[in-house]
């Protein structure tokens, strides 16, 4: 019955931010040249419109061009996971045709946003596409923007459309993950499970998890990859070090930043130029921006992926750096504290 | 230094439902038909593209045609409030451009949404259009669908920017306008304050209001534009037995349904072929849909504006009419309480 | 049927806060003054054991002491709801019993809180008190502290019981008392309403509230009495001045400090010696209790009800005073802002 | 510097239900039995006045009588932890002393509840509870009942206090737990961290978890036991298979009851009496009560710890048994539904 998946999509998929130019307009050199770098950084595939590469902010015709960019740099290397939602179903099937033209190997759908609608409406939205659409889909659920897909809902998606082949979910609920696996599975072993939230990737794999879309994997793709592999093999004490780790860096590109320009800051030192984001920025928020992305750099540094600024980091001791801990996440969390986050 | 603005915004504005074809396209016609029947039935104001007018929903094609549309048939009667919020600021300013070279009295921008943003960034969002735009905007506040925009950030987006005319507010939360009014009123008496929460329209303009955006104004015009003037008339009590009544719609129109679809049914009922939103339904929805239409008419029977179904209502008596509420809103509240929203 | 009813509950009841000594103990003395003062200033009701009282700080056996003391030094001359909320129901029937022992009029019972129950839940608690106590009772209803009082369990509760005499609800939602109000009246014409949120009094007895209880009223309860009488003779536009500034000193008691120490740092400036509240406060705190205390003795002193500060106050002018309002309010936000209250 | 610390809290603690007789008094042979019977099964420790023990529904001197009678039954056979929160700092420290006579290991001591206080004020309550107790104490965070402990005030509290010797955190939520022990771990080596979620205990303890208190502890304690020593042997595979089925039964004894009843429907089927709760019932929720208790019947008759009923259990088979799962967690979840808790 499900014969005509060609594989179940797992391992690292890297939402894209979108770099742009002096003029606000897609960068196509700097795209093609970060998804060449992540490729051979070792994500496993690539996701394109996502929460990350701000949808919301493209255009429609934007949208298409960041994914036909996308497609045409990746040339087949890996799998291409694109964002479709648009206005309404019908424009949304019209974006599921044009990237299954394109080559992707599926597209996510996020649930409905900005209304907040019950479960049955959720599942009316995506029982239409799913009817109709040219291309395997992907349930998003990502309650703290869009409304909250539940679990019987999505068993109920699951056990009626073979197109609907997982779900990306960024809630970053362990128990709610379980849930799904245990309703769904059973059923529909083909079906793939992908967590969007990294500060509990490790346990994400050890309770099942298939793999995951991290806006960190922008950052670092190579330690997503490496717990990913760690987790995979069962080495869980050594796949906790590095998630201690990415936990710290997650922590800090996050909360002190609108997301998801903390990831933009952190994917810079990486040595691209994403430009401006398109929501505007008072001065203020771009003097903090700075003082934040040296924060962001002493991390990085940390992990040897970048040098450390000019004028240094603090000594790094203890499970996950007690000095460094102290000026870093302190300096995050007074951040934090300063705008209400906590 | 507020000498260019013509007049100041007030009364009953429209957030115009949008009827669609049997293709799903927008229908002219009967959009004309209901734009003219809202202006002879009372209203101040016609509002297109606002979130009873599902904008989300359309494209950016079509949320232009709607203004385009609206403002011809208008010709001039009435202000036209035009919601212009788009995928991000320059495409923003373009629809201000285009909704200022229809005609339309004002711009209405709802705070971002899909990400939630921190004061500061819905600061800055303002304030680059306003720097930009060639219209006079108001704010729109909907916390329930998009970011927040708190009372320190509109007097400082009042203060700055002479362009931005007013806020509609949607929360229906009383103190928190009657803050917006004591911060803004005394540097800004030009500045208009809307509430888009008709359950509590009297007192809102008791306290101080200019007037509201109601959806329940696509369906009963005439009892909004009574309401309005009665208030401002000083006439609260007389006032009030008809807020009472509203609400008893307002709540059987907004609860059992998906937003907007209650106000669709209800507005159907006035003579109007609205068609299917753009929403899928189960068929338990349109089951759900015909007996809870049927709930509706007996409502606005009782107003005298259609003639009760066939079948009948039962009798009503009592502060609003006892006996049909046991009918009426136990039915309603069965069915918020079997959707989990009570 | 309700003719065992002696008078229906209305106008503005005080719920006391509670003064201690230097050892912590209930400052008898202090507290006789106290309710004496209160009398004389008009309130026209005592509600001793409310959230404002903290009476989950005290021990049983002292929220017993406070109502004695209240009900001796009061000694007949205004109605006395006496909050009875206990460990379980059975301790809970027994305090009934005592205050009715003692005179009081009615008690109130505050919701279940720390467990949230669902409504079915709710309603089994109170119908098990209503069956077995020896004297009316209020439901109180305060859902950011307690399980939420839904409209359908209010009906019931008022259908079923007539031991029920009527509700506090501090929600500040008029929408929602309104459908309180639409659903009980009917059948209860003797049922009472009581709204517990002042900064929203004027419009909550235009709308049918039979009065409240009001924390502001432990330091200006002869504003909180002339905005009740005022309304109630329909000079709703003299009102709403009073409203204004209740709303300012409202906001400035509320938000800044931990509830309810800015009521209590209001009522000292009338000449009362509340003594330290039970809840400990860090030096950082206390040193904001005085700052933000000279802010409240400006607002009390534009009232003429205490002098200024020997620094003096900025001047006022403008609606509610705008000159005084850019130092006040501001610094209120400022602090809200800092502890990410908005 | 900790060198007073007699040994790190790790394990199961089992937050005990306590069985009432016919007459609602605390039932103190069945309290004795089931004590024995815990610790026969397996359990590392007792945690009596937690939130399982509805401390909040029992009287100051209730909750004294419960410690002494476990601490009596115990006899020194495992560690006890007893909740030792109180009406205010004073009658707090009071159960302190007495608790610490009782031969307590150390006390639990809930965040501030009812009120809803700001990180500041519930450092100030546990600073000043942790100055003066004469015995370890323990934080206890459960942001769904009670004011939130946030991370850098558990890091102050654990830096300053050595009396502070652990928390348990019943969020549920593993990037917080992580944040926890990143901050206060490199510190205080002997500080515990004990989760209160069982929905997750496997992966928090391959996080770094001690231990939990668990309320399901009271109905499978053998199953608790075993998946924290295959947790702690590192064999998570096999812990995963326990953790699952432990999902499935947390979900039923959680979701469709009131909590704890769901919890004391299980541990009766395990053959102890423990009464009525003290929250009371309507005869529909009687009713609920029996047939999802037939449904724990089945959850744990396939744990081969009780008979399944006399009416059978459908047969079960894949990941969790999937054709049970058809039965028993649909039923759930319609329950759910129906409470509209989902």
């Amino acid at each position: 019955m499900y014969a005509h998946y060609l594989e179940k999509l797992q391992g690292i998929f890297t939402p894209l931010l979108v770099p742009v130019d002096d003029r606000g307009q897609i960068n196509e050199g700097e795209l093609r040249r970060f998804v060449s770098w992540l490729i051979a950084s070792g994500v496993h595939g690539l996701y394109p419109n996502g929460s990350t590469g701000e949808f919301t902010r493209l255009t429609a015709e934007e949208r298409r061009r960041v994914v036909q960019i996308v497609a045409d740099e990746n040339a087949g290397r890996v799998p291409i996971l694109a964002g479709a939602a648009e206005a309404n179903v019908r424009e949304t099937l019209a974006a599921c045709e044009a990237y299954a033209g394109m080559g992707a190997r599926a597209v996510a759908i996020v649930a409905p946003f900005y209304y907040k609608l019950t479960p049955e409406s959720v599942y009316a939205y995506f029982a239409e596409i799913a009817r109709n659409s040219p291309i395997d889909l992907t349930l998003y659920n990502i309650p703290m923007f869009a409304s909250p897909i539940d679990v019987p809902t999505i068993r109920r998606l699951a056990d009626e459309f073979p197109r609907v082949v997982g779900i990306k979910d960024s809630s970053g609920d362990l128990a709610f993950m379980m849930r799904m696996i245990a309703q769904v599975r059973p059923n529909r072993p083909d079906f793939t499970f992908l967590t969007g939230w990294e500060a509990v990737l490790v346990p994400m794999l050890m309770i099942g998890c298939d793999g995951g879309t991290h806006a960190s994997s922008n950052a670092v793709p190579e330690i997503t990859r490496r717990i990913f592999e760690l987790s995979r093999a069962g080495k869980y004490e050594e796949a906790m070090i590095w998630q201690y780790r990415i936990l710290e860096l997650f922590d800090a590109m996050l909360y002190p930043f609108e997301f998801p320009d903390g990831f933009r800051a952190a994917a810079e030192l990486r040595g691209f130029n994403f430009g401006k984001g398109r929501q505007p920025q008072t001065s203020a928020q771009r003097t903090d921006r700075e003082s934040l992305s040296a924060v962001l750099q002493c991390i990085l540094a940390d992990f040897h992926l970048v040098n450390p600024p000019a004028e240094g980091c603090p000594v790094r001791t203890g499970l996950i750096g007690r000095d460094k801990m102290e000026q870093v996440v302190y300096q995050v969390l007074h951040e934090l504290e300063r705008r209400g986050a906590i």
